[in-house]
């Protein structure tokens, strides 16, 4: 990934995004770090999201500056149709010609009477339109509430709770965000092939209904009538659970491998004590699903085994097995532990100041796109009006003046 | 999305998958449902995570089923030089010459000599080599682990819980397989406009901090030293958990606009008393922040005015507000509320049946990849290694009986 915006893979693209919340500006956030131009287009005064808790001191919001890095704002009046034949502009190509990689708009709103798909098509027939919608039909739904019907609360949390937990990480806004990265990709993709361009829409719903079918709970639950309770920090259908050493430092340990197993239960001196549970259970440890089916016993084993040893003997002791662990940290505990390199560097955030942030999770030949600030309102309205759509400086300050662009 | 395989906007694209798990297989998914040809090469006798459960009664992992549908299969001995060899053609595309849209292999695992970036790079220039790993610097990790040491289990679940709560939807893996998705189309796209391939790598650990940065929790770590701790079903930052009728279903209700907060205490007869409470406590629950800092006594009154109704009551009340809401339901309830059509389709897998699956969230003009059969363990060596690598079916016989495909 290049260190110069607009040098990646994906230079030449230019998408127009009209979001909010998190999905639909992260499948920005992530095109637009792999090289493309992602013009944020906000409402006059900001995106309802901007202000968007947690929030610094002076009132910026950190999910916001968090999910917008690097994009262009561009401030419209969408309530009035001259700001939205100015958005169709952007979008179809404007005075300065329509350019090969534009003519894409991302967003999570169809309301815009001008910028729907048949609207913006019949100004640009190769047109790429991107929505995401809450459910199927159009209707809405957030990540919470879609998390609500479809299971996964259901099998999350301690094995005696009484209540469904949902997850605070929004795991199908994250994963819809990328779902449109992708169908973004893949339409250009198209386009270039055929000439032709494409309506795309995904519903957060169906991205999490995928996912439910793509991992197996709904042919189980179809097939087997199997209905998974929940199971506290238990993995499910190998060994994987949580301890606690002597000291207290909490881990997580998966056991993936028959290796991993062996060499665990060398290293904790429980082969002889396992060995025996084996014979009296007429289990056998090294499959895994067997380790699965007995994996109350062989906690109670560990339990022991780690409850008498400090961290500072059991995380070399557990590296030497090669099984997976990790520690649990808190967000501050994380944050403690950055350092700038890798996928980090240090961002001076107007609003908040500097950090490290993270760039781009994904690295081409070895270069990556850093985190980079997140805009200003309309930081970019007379930048880009002037450099995509031909304008010249008095006329964007006559649009200004009329209050149609901030 | 097309109905027939091979026909999206990836037609034209092979890619060769090899790959466990969760992420790598998902990204293979994704790319086939869009048109492009998947070859998911394995171990004779097929990939470890062939038998994962949850598998039904003959055995059939569902969950690998789930993750692989329309791929190819193809067996190789990957321990014999000859049989990464054998990989390495079909990577670079080998006796039919170098396909285009070939030259791309994903995959989690870097331990196969031949199969490395450098490696097929000496016999493809532009190859495009996508590489996951556990952690940045190569090692292993896995979603919970990953999920340990990143933070978002220390805010999930129960607001009195002494321990943290590991997300079962392997959140981290999912993100991670669409990053991959991503990262194969971008690098793709840059191999068209310049030439060259592109050596891709991502790292799980990675995916989860990049999240956590975007959604804002590092930076707040790091300049608020705010540390939350877990708040069960509370939405953070705005005003939604969940409740239960006097019927006894729970459901989640995210209240995101002040009309929505409007429509609410009106239709529930609560105007009065939480003017009431704004007074006494000086805010102004028209502020999304207000309603979230003020939730607990919110919750209070709300929790009364649904306590005393029925869901059949409460549903259109609900629904006449506008704000988000719905049921919980456990995967036995939604299984059974699932319907032909739309993102499902009746599906007939080999070794359990038939059951609703779903096909491809993305819906591209109208049209997306239904669900379709995984394929058994090298079920298409002979197809592939004809038609990919001009092989004769004499040739590819007297591999099998060497032992080298099956």
């Amino acid at each position: 990934m290049p260190e110069t915006p607009g040098a990646g893979p994906l230079r030449g693209l230019r998408i127009v995004e009209l979001s909010s919340y998190v999905a639909t500006p992260l499948s920005g956030l992530v095109l637009g770090q792999l090289g493309a131009e992602v013009i944020r287009v906000e409402q006059l005064g900001g995106a309802p999201d901007r202000t968007r808790l947690p929030r610094s001191a002076d009132g910026t919001s950190l999910y916001w500056s968090g999910l917008n890095k690097g994009k262009k704002a561009v401030a419209v009046d969408l309530t009035r149709p001259e700001g939205r034949r100015l958005v169709a502009d952007l979008v179809v190509g404007g005075g300065a010609g329509q350019t090969p990689g534009g003519g894409i708009l991302v967003t999570n709103t169809d309301r815009h009477p001008d910028l729907t798909y048949d609207a913006l098509r019949e100004r640009r027939a190769d047109v790429i339109h991107v929505l995401l919608t809450g459910r199927r039909d159009g209707g809405n739904a957030v990540d919470y509430t879609v998390q609500a019907e479809t299971g996964f609360p259901s099998v999350t949390g301690p094995a005696d709770g009484a209540r469904p937990t949902n997850s605070v990480l929004p795991a199908w806004d994250l994963a819809a965000g990328l779902y449109l990265a992708t169908g973004v990709l893949a339409a250009e993709r198209g386009r270039r092939e055929t000439g032709r361009g494409a309506r795309v829409r995904l519903a957060l719903e169906d991205v999490a209904l995928a996912a439910a079918g793509a991992l197996g709970y709904l042919a189980e639950a179809q097939l087997a009538g199997i209905d998974r309770g929940p199971s506290g920090n238990d993995v499910y259908g190998t060994y994987g659970r949580d301890f606690v050493s002597a000291d207290g430092v909490r881990f997580m340990l998966v056991v993936l491998t028959v290796s991993h197993w062996r060499r665990l239960i060398d290293a904790t001196g429980l082969a002889d004590a396992m060995h025996a549970v084996e014979k009296a259970l007429d289990a056998d440890f090294d499959d895994e699903a067997e380790r699965y089916r007995c994996r109350s016993v062989i906690g109670s084993l560990l339990e022991r085994a780690f409850a008498t040893r400090p961290w500072s003997e059991l995380e070399p002791l557990l590296r030497s097995t090669r099984a997976l662990s990790s520690p649990y940290r808190t967000f501050d505990q994380l944050a403690a532990d950055l350092r700038p390199g890798g996928l980090f560097n240090e961002l001076d955030q107007p609003g908040f100041g500097r950090h490290l942030a993270p760039g781009s999770p994904l690295v081409l030949d070895d270069r990556q796109a850093p985190a980079v600030p997140a805009p200003r309102v309309g930081e970019h309205t007379d930048e880009v009006l002037c450099g995509a759509l031909g304008l010249g400086p008095d006329e964007v300050a006559t649009l200004r003046a009329d209050g149609l662009v901030g």
